[in-house]
């Protein structure tokens, strides 16, 4: 029997927003092991038989360092040969699920990636603010609050003079930085959405234009693990609307 | 009976790639609005007494103008009830879902968006790309290859100076500017990976550095709609190894 490891998107969070492949990955798998990131609720399609493995990491709290997840991985794939690693989101945008693959490759093992439902693309949609419109942006940047050293990433800089929307990833704990950069680039009027939770029942979030974003955080109960959304497209949310008024475009 | 238009992402061409819930919305349409994008196989989906309408638009050839497909869209949401309009990818991608959604609004009909898994993100990770890898990239930015002038997006311009992983949408036709805005930012040397019908069974490929591109396009059978990706993370690829060998990062 071959062994394999399927590394497989769950989406942004609600049930019904992952994909049928990544489901019968789900239901085929002898053992499951899953992020914190999960909405546990998946593991209800398991056989009653499968071994359900948590090894969650959060910024902030303690973690399993990579390296042993790699180990796990490789352990059970040998073992029960019908592996399923469940990851939130989309595998390859900021999941590491790359590192996993050439471990796994390296060792033998077959490895599928599945693709998810991104939460840079679905979460922002889920309170009304659309990456791409027409007339408003033609581009979004897609950037990880959280790099291997654990400062925000450079291409932030950047990506402040730019007029991409400007999604980051884990950057909560970034958020005044990249405040800053952004206020110092001459966009402190720049609308801002802060979405936890995004597509699951208890989501969450607040809107303001750059230069106040980071008191409203403070004054509200906004947590991680949350999107940062950036750019004129947040104009389009009605609950920026009802604050601020039409955002006019030049 | 109440009148509602469902906007939904078909995801990047494979059947099992649709989510559940997008998935249970085509089951339930009294009609479906379909993309020349989108995999005709979803169509088995529906109901029996089911209308489909094709409202393709393809790049190059006539298409039916935006304004009469939100037209059509409100015909039928007022005749039947129960809508859906299938687009290839995510909604909110390039996809012009927003501007349906606020003229069905305006005209008194609910909306409901429905994300899908996004081509910018599944179709490089079909042929062994992830946009993001750890050392690699932290960042992606998706940029469409066709504006509502016509032409390119300036955000290449700035997207060529960057660190990001680049990936454009319906930009084949004007690759020979990308090419030459790339490599006059000295990135002559960029892997770039050109992938047509990703993750279909007729899925083709080419991968080059950036300066031969254009010629290995020529030669080869490549056609819209295709998906460009341009970064250091298309020399993970096994088909760009096997040409060029492993790409040493600084």
């Amino acid at each position: 029997m071959k062994n394999k490891v399927s590394l497989v998107g769950a989406g942004p969070g609600a049930l019904d927003l992952i994909t049928l492949r990544g489901l019968r990955c789900i239901q085929n798998a002898r053992v499951v092991l899953y992020d914190a990131l999960v909405n546990e609720g998946f593991l209800e399609f398991c056989k009653q038989d499968c071994i359900k493995v948590f090894v969650g990491k959060r910024s902030g709290s303690h973690s399993i360092p990579q390296e042993e997840i790699n180990q796990l991985l490789l352990k059970w794939a040998l073992s029960h040969h019908e592996v399923v690693r469940l990851k939130g989101g989309d595998p390859v945008v900021f999941g590491r699920a790359f590192e996993e693959l050439e471990y796994l490759q390296k060792h033998g093992v077959e490895v599928e990636l599945v693709s998810g439902v991104s939460s840079c693309i679905a979460v922002p949609t889920a309170v009304g603010i659309p990456v791409t419109k027409r007339g408003v942006s033609q581009s979004f940047w897609v950037i990880t609050g959280h790099t291997r050293s654990g400062n925000i990433s450079n291409d932030i800089f950047l990506a402040a003079k730019s007029n991409a929307t400007v999604v980051v990833l884990m950057g909560l704990s970034s958020l005044g930085k990249i405040s800053k950069i952004f206020c110092e680039a001459g966009k402190s009027h720049v609308p801002v959405a802060i979405i936890q939770n995004g597509t699951n029942e208890n989501q969450n979030f607040i809107v303001a234009v750059m230069s106040d974003i980071v008191s409203k955080v403070s004054e509200s109960n906004i947590k991680q693990p949350s999107v940062i959304v950036i750019g004129d497209v947040v104009g389009l949310c009605p609950d920026y609307i009802k604050e601020y008024g039409v955002k006019m475009l030049d």
